[in-house]
């Protein structure tokens, strides 16, 4: 997705809050916008906006001299998403679509607010959200939640390129993963997530404190921006991008930054901006499950080509 | 009111959406975007909002060659406005407190939204306004409601200034003039409106479409910023600000422009947005009439001097 004209109110509000969680008084944090409204008339907006959100987070680091403002959430992240593991398994094994409540639950660990006091609330918290997500699921037309076309290319798949987000979330992805190596034994399964931290996007360390390499090869695509931008990841991550059969994406991010390409890949997340939700055709706040292959179609029929 | 830094993100903001009024198209907003990028390290975060209002408002119609982007907008509100004038009249003098529902009411003409399709709709929104300020008034604190202090300066002083804000709102503006006129005979008041358009603030040709000349003295303060910002003023305004006993300040502009003066202003407005409201201690959405002499000493007590 390139960038929108009104995505550059966000960018500045981006860098303030991440200037200020990394403990920026006034005056650096007038210096961080200062230093982003210099480099912005040379942003192009063919770029998508995770390009930009690079720079940003570049600009808060530098300027700081905080290598992870996030270290501390998601650390706490992890540790309640772990606590909450045996309660989410009990939740897919009672469940009589498995497949799909591991899906709910991975969109769940993406939206959760783990900034919440303790375990109870965030199992209220989790109540909430999945009760929210069954209803947006039984809403949302089947344009948007390809759910059948997710299962069909799930079963042909070989290897699966399975693309984390947040800290903490990686927990309600290797649940998502258990499943689908329990419906199909013989898949190659590698989760990747970012070289260098980018807001609370979970590093090696975070996957491997969720033990997600207990399920899946776990890579760094090399990245220290917010979605995966393909020019910016290694070597080694592009040729597994290259060889996967079919990609799971999650969070907004990486759909911002991977919803041109031509590959299979399947976009899990929530629509969390109005310039998103505008470019896909829903609302702010619904739940997605999109095929990249229909995107592409839809954008043909939007741009009438 | 200084500029904070959550009030750049705004900026942008603001100069996308006047940008598109004037109906350029992206390559012109892109182009209006970077020139604000340019100047925003230069700007100083002691001026007021309004004066980076002047400058994002003199880009866009620098730039889009528009002079009035509002003009038809401004011209609709003039007319919506004047329609209800004699239902506005009907609810003060049926009133038990004239001069609350007055100012009531023109509150009510700074919130309205002209937008709307036609007078009854305007009717309905009024209704709707007009219930949420009786609640919002009843609920206030005395603290941002100061009326006995309105009351109080208005039957001692001789020269009023009152500072107009949005055309439409002329109107409602009238209704309280005429009431503070029929209470005491013989003040001198003056209706000071912009010389320059900017957003859909009223110019001379507003007040007198609305009629006010036949109240007060309408004078121009010689400004085109969204906000009585005094360097930028005429001399013949200035003049007049001085000898004026009490000044009537409609709007979240004047406020953020005068809010830190040391002169009697009555500030009357609806917060609108969190930053203002974190400045004064209220809620977004609050109805305001704030003695500037109050604001003084609680900023007195909140840095604790």
């Amino acid at each position: 997705m390139r960038t929108y004209l009104d995505c550059i109110p966000c960018f500045f509000k981006q860098a303030l809050e991440a200037a200020r969680l990394a403990g920026a008084g006034p005056r650096t944090q007038k210096k961080i916008v200062n230093e982003l409204a210099k480099v912005l008339p040379k942003f192009s907006l063919a770029s998508s906006p995770p390009e930009m959100g690079r720079i940003v987070y570049g600009l808060v680091r530098k300027i700081t001299h905080q290598e992870d403002p996030y270290k501390k959430i998601k650390a706490k992240s992890n540790k309640l998403a772990l606590r909450l593991y045996n309660k989410l398994k009990d939740k897919v094994r009672h469940s009589n679509n498995r497949l799909l409540t591991a899906l709910e639950l991975a969109i769940a660990g993406n939206i959760i607010d783990y900034g919440v006091k303790n375990s109870l609330d965030v199992d209220k918290e989790l109540k909430r959200i999945l009760n929210e997500e069954n209803k947006a699921i039984k809403n949302e037309s089947k344009e948007l939640f390809n759910y059948s076309e997710f299962k069909h290319a799930l079963r042909n798949a070989e290897t699966i390129l399975y693309l984390g987000d947040n800290a903490g979330e990686t927990v309600f992805d290797r649940i998502l993963i258990e499943e689908i190596k329990r419906l199909h034994k013989n898949k190659r399964i590698i989760y990747a997530v970012k070289e260098r931290p980018v807001i609370n996007d979970a590093l090696i360390e975070d996957a491997k404190k969720c033990s997600i390499d207990k399920v899946a090869e776990v890579i760094s695509s090399g990245l220290d921006t917010p979605g995966t931008v393909l020019p910016f990841c290694s070597k080694k991550f592009l040729k597994i991008y290259k060889e996967a059969d079919i990609l799971i994406s999650k969070g907004q991010g990486n759909f911002e930054a991977l919803s041109d390409e031509k590959k299979a890949i399947f976009f899990l997340f929530m629509a969390k901006c109005p310039v998103v939700a505008r470019d896909i055709g829903c609302n702010v706040g619904d739940i997605i499950l999109l095929y990249s292959k229909h995107r592409r179609n839809w954008m043909k029929l939007k741009l009438g080509r």
